[in-house]
């Protein structure tokens, strides 16, 4: 049984572990519920969405990587 | 043996995982030599700085949340 059917769409793959499995995180949008989305594209060249929650679970690095390309510093 | 003596100051943990040991990440700053250093605080009261390869693969949650709480959305 899936526990996490709504959040888990079903283009999305089963497993835990998302690493090998992710091309790249395309973006990440806030929600009208003030909540976080994260746009993934698949190797599978299929693009989902999903809670922030879930991607931090099943792609941490690739999310840090998405992060760490964004970043800017502020002038000192 | 350590084989990541300069990599992980000795006020930093030996744990594999870090998550439960870091009160948060102060913040991240860019080295001379372009890579990025990550200063973390210590539930211990303690404070220390790594590469940001080494938080990423000992407290990734932590990183994730660092990250998340400074993002800031382009006017669409």
């Amino acid at each position: 049984m899936r526990t996490d059917a709504e959040t888990s769409p079903s283009d999305a793959p089963e497993d835990e572990d998302w690493e090998p499995l992710v091309d790249e995180i395309n973006t990440i949008d806030r929600a009208q519920d003030g909540s976080l989305v994260v746009y993934i594209c698949w190797k599978n060249g299929k693009s989902t969405e999903h809670p922030a929650e879930v991607a931090y679970k099943r792609c941490p690095q690739k999310m840090l990587q998405f992060y760490e390309g964004r970043l800017r510093f502020r002038p000192k």
